[in-house]
C-alpha cells in the first residue's frame, strides 16, 4: 500500500484536522467532533440549512463543499462508510437556522437508513426536514429502475444549486423542489482504470488487468456495465456520452454544464482531452456548454479514471449555478 | 501505459484544444498557434507583461495560470520539453503592452537557452524584457550552489506575486524586483512514490520499488537525495521541513504561506494529513500560516507524491498574494 499516511486508523481524523488547520476561517468541527464539519461563518437567520453525509475518501466530496453558498454541514464516517444517525442528527440540529434543513445525499444504503433515523429523531424537536437522494449514475441501474441509481459527482451540482437557492432565502419546499428539478436534469457516467486502497483494509477494492478498463464502475468499485480492453479517449467518451444522452431529452439550442471529474489519479491533461470530445459531440447537436467544471470534484482517493456529468439547464438553474460560492474546494471561478 | 488519451503524438494539441473549448472566455491561442496560450481579456495599457514557458505535462502549471492577476502568456513544448525560442519571442511580442515583459520560468537548460535567444530577438524591436529563473527546489542542489537549483511548485507563488504587482501598474524593474524578493523567500521540496509515463515514450520515466519512496526527486524524475523505504506521513514531512527550514531564516512571529502540492495521483486526504504536520511544526516555532494552498498546482501527470513549498511573507508580499486573481486553475479563494 503506497500511501503517504500515518496509522491507517487515524486516516480520517488526521484528514479532518488538516482541514480545520487549513480552513478554520471557513469551517469548524461541531463541538469538537472530528466527524462533523460545519460552516464557521455567519448565516442569515431563517436561511434553509443544507446538509449532507457519507463515507470518507472522496475529497473534495463532501467536506470540501461546506462553506458560503453551498452546504452548511457534513457528517462523515470512515472510508466508504456511512456516519451514524446520531452524528447526522447533531449536524441537522446545528444547521437549522429556523426554517428547516434539506438533507441532500447520495443514494447508498447506509446513508439512506441513517438519514431516515436522524430526521425522525429531530422531528420531535420541531425541526422540519426534507430529504433528497442524488441518483445521477446512469450506469448503476436502468432508466426503468432509476430509483436504484447511485449518487456520484452530480451531487456537486446539486450542492451548488441548493446552496444558492437557500442563500436567496427560498423556503424549505422551494429549495427542495429546485434541487429535485436540478437532479432530474443531471446524469453522470464514469470509467475506472485502476482501483484504490482503503487504508484500514490495505488491499485494492477490486482488481483490473493492466490493459483493461471498466466503464460504469461506481466510486467504491461497484461493478460497471462493460469491462474491456482500454480504448482511446474519444472511444471512451463516445460510449459514455451515448449512454448519458440516451437517458435525457436533449435538443438543439439547449444549454448544459459539463463536469469532467478526475477520480483521483487521472491527470488534468487527460480530463481536458475528454472534455474536447464532449464539446465536439454537443456542438454537433447544437447544444451549448455553460460553466464547464474540469478537475477533481468527487474522487476515490488514488483511483484512476474519470466521470462525465451532464447538467441540463434552464434560466433559473443557470442563475443559481452562476451565483457566488466560496468553500475550501469550490469557488465560483467561471463567472 | 494506462492513460485515457488518443494518439500519443496528439496529447499536447488535444489538451490545448480542451483548454480553449473550456476557457475560451479567458484565454486563447496566439494566432491559432496551439503552443502559445495568451489571455483573452482586456489588459490595462502600460501594464507590464508576465510570461512563462516550459514543457507540457505539469498542469495546472503553466497554462492554467494564464489569466487575470497572474500571467499573460505561456508557450509550451512537448511533454517535459522546452518550446522553441521563436514561439517564446512571438509570445513576448504579444504580451508587451508598452512597458516591457518579465519572463518568469523554471531553471531548466532548454528553457534558459531559449528564453535567452527569444529576449535577444525582441530586443531589436525595442521590447524591454527581464528574466527571472525560479530555483526553489532545495533538494536539487546545495545552498552554496543554489544557482543550479531547479524550479518547481514555488513558481505558482511567483506567478501570483508578479501578476499582482503588474496589475498594480508597477514598472518592469519594480515587478522584477518584487518577484526576486518573493523567490528569495520561497523554498520547495518533494517526495515521489511512483513515476509517470511520457505518452510518446510509453515507459515510466524511472523505476521505484513497491515499498520505496524517493525524497527530493524532481518533477521530471530527476534523482533526489534519499531513496529509502516508504515512511509515515509525519516522518516524510519532518525530513522535508527540516531541509526547508534549514535553508531559510525563520523566526518566531514570522508569517508564511504553505503550499502542499500533489504531483498527480496523491489524494487530497494525504495532502491534508501532511499539511497537519507542517502546521504543527510551524506552530511549535511560533510561525503563522497565511493563505495555505492545498491541491494540485504543479504535477507530473500521474506521478504519485507531493511537494511542500514554504513562502516567507512580509506585508508587501501578503498584500500581493491576497490580491484577486482569476485564471482557469487559480482563483484567489482564500480571501
Amino acid at each position: 500500500m503506497k500511501k503517504i499516511i500515518n496509522k491507517p486508523e487515524n486516516f480520517v481524523d488526521e484528514t479532518m484536522t488538516g482541514i480545520l488547520y487549513a480552513y478554520g476561517n471557513k469551517v469548524t468541527f461541531l463541538n469538537g467532533d472530528k466527524r462533523i464539519l460545519i460552516k464557521n461563518t455567519e448565516t442569515k437567520p431563517g436561511k434553509v440549512g443544507i446538509v449532507t453525509a457519507g463515507g470518507s475518501g472522496h475529497l473534495p466530496v463532501f467536506l470540501g463543499y461546506v462553506g458560503e453558498g453551498m452546504i452548511d454541514g457534513c457528517a462523515i464516517g470512515n472510508v466508504f462508510a456511512s456516519p451514524s444517525a446520531t452524528k447526522m442528527a447533531d449536524m441537522i440540529r446545528a444547521c437549522d437556522y429556523g426554517s428547516g434543513v434539506l438533507c441532500l445525499y447520495g443514494n447508498y444504503g447506509g446513508d439512506n437508513l441513517n438519514f431516515e433515523m436522524a430526521t425522525e429523531e429531530v422531528e420531535f424537536e420541531d425541526i422540519k426536514t426534507t430529504m433528497v437522494r442524488v441518483k445521477d449514475d446512469v450506469a448503476s441501474s436502468s432508466k426503468e429502475n432509476a430509483e436504484k441509481r447511485r449518487g456520484v459527482a452530480g451531487m456537486v451540482y446539486a450542492f451548488k444549486i441548493a446552496g444558492a437557492a437557500a442563500d436567496n432565502m427560498m423556503d424549505l419546499d422551494g429549495v427542495t423542489n429546485v434541487v429535485k428539478k436540478a437532479l432530474d436534469n443531471i446524469r453522470t457516467m464514469g470509467v475506472a482504470l485502476t482501483p484504490c486502497i482503503v487504508p484500514e483494509v490495505g488491499k485494492p477494492t477490486f482488481t483490473i488487468e493492466d490493459n483493461q478498463m471498466e466503464i460504469g464502475m461506481g466510486i467504491h468499485g461497484e461493478p460497471g456495465i462493460e469491462v474491456g480492453e482500454l480504448k482511446t479517449a474519444d472511444e471512451i467518451v463516445d460510449i459514455m456520452m451515448e449512454k448519458i444522452i440516451g437517458d435525457i431529452e436533449l435538443n438543439e439550442g439547449d444549454e448544459v454544464s459539463i463536469m469532467i471529474n478526475g477520480l483521483g489519479a487521472t491527470p488534468l491533461e487527460e480530463q481536458l482531452i475528454c472534455y474536447k470530445r464532449v464539446y465536439e459531440i454537443l456542438e454537433g447537436k447544437g447544444v451549448k456548454i455553460f460553466m464547464p467544471h474540469i478537475g477533481e470534484f468527487a474522487t476515490s482517493m488514488e483511483m484512476s479514471g474519470l466521470s462525465i456529468t451532464l447538467f441540463k439547464l434552464d434560466e433559473e438553474l443557470k442563475t443559481l449555478l452562476r451565483q457566488p460560492a466560496t468553500t475550501p474546494f469550490y469557488t465560483n471561478y467561471n463567472k
